[in-house]
């Protein structure tokens, strides 16, 4: 397909996809002549990527790029190709301070990782972002007096891994190791609101019909 | 307790605590002399919510004062109590464009509802944030070009119903009803950040399972 098709059926401006071209989000089309260029159904795919990234995730351009070329480097295991892809995005902030409250955090959820079994997230501590996070969240309880740790944290862990197990079926779904990736990447954009959104809407649910709406 | 052993126990200094009374976030101590009063255990749990919302929610301190309102609004049955609490809280917003994909996004939505049996939720739709987020993350996939819609979202659904079970039992462990709303809105705020954490680590965990760290 020419740009003007690409266009029509992204919904992104020629503008806009000229702009993705050169700074290297987009591959270059296959040049059909001096000043037309021809797509296929990959471009149309990376495009939509790229504009979730952009607009819905408000991912930095410079972000998209390294994202991407995680994604697209398969000299990588599917585990780490994975995960550099999602490392790259945005995360949250490291710990502003070492107390002792990320300390005992931290040791909670190793405690919790032993009592899960989850013997492959343990092994990625130093690397995830999702640990750090974990410890951050679990310190900010701990700090305002909770007494929130591994005990507490169990059943909901069982159940978010029933969900990734959800997650990772949808994404084998997929034919290609790009594609995958792009269904990955795009998963921790779009799907973390979803989640996020019935979660809400479960609590109001369960409430209404424990104490209906009186 | 007085005023230096309220700030020592929080861990918030005698200075901002000044300023949450004067805002009035916080009840007065019971004035014992003309320059010092005497606070309870209530008022450092009180205390210590106002934190976990202005520090680690980012909540505005007019937002603040708004949900605390709520909270302590006894002529209110305990899920709009509940609700009312919580959707004062910044939310996401709204939609800022009602096309197609909005309006498909809906139908799947209330589809979802249907097939989900729950009833409540459906009666809350135009109260509830949580089913705008809902609508508007289902019609970004749409946008995309993902087929999102109600029969993907059920088996997620069913794991988050569970999930909001756990939560209103931890809710139901404290006695007053005031802790339990509390309770409810310190989990909207710090409960949905472990989540997420706790859910990309099972979605490392799952992955490393099936395909290695090679």
């Amino acid at each position: 397909m020419r740009l003007a098709e690409l266009s029509r059926r992204s919904g992104v401006s020629t503008a806009t996809i000229k702009y993705y071209l050169r700074e290297g989000l987009l591959p270059p089309g296959r040049q059909v002549a001096a000043t037309s260029a021809e797509y296929d159904e990959e471009h149309l795919r990376r495009l939509r990527l790229v504009r979730a990234m952009i607009q819905v995730g408000k991912v930095p351009v410079a972000t998209v790029r390294e994202v991407l070329a995680h994604a697209d480097d398969d000299s990588l295991g599917r585990t780490i190709r994975l995960g550099a892809a999602l490392w790259a995005l945005p995360q949250v902030p490291e710990p502003d301070q070492d107390d002792e409250y990320v300390q005992t955090a931290r040791l909670e959820v190793t405690k919790l990782l032993d009592q899960l079994g989850w013997e492959n997230a343990k092994q990625l501590t130093t690397l995830s972002p999702a640990y750090r996070s974990l410890v951050v969240a679990v310190a900010a309880f701990r700090r305002l007096g909770y007494d929130w740790g591994a005990e507490l944290l169990v059943p909901y862990a069982e159940l978010v891994h029933r969900i990734a197990v959800l997650d990772l079926d949808a994404m084998e779904q997929y034919a290609s190791e790009a594609e995958r990736v792009e269904f990955a990447v795009l998963g921790a954009i779009l799907n973390e609101p979803v989640l996020q959104a019935l979660h809400r809407m479960a609590q109001e649910e369960e409430s209404a019909r424990r104490y209906g709406f009186a």
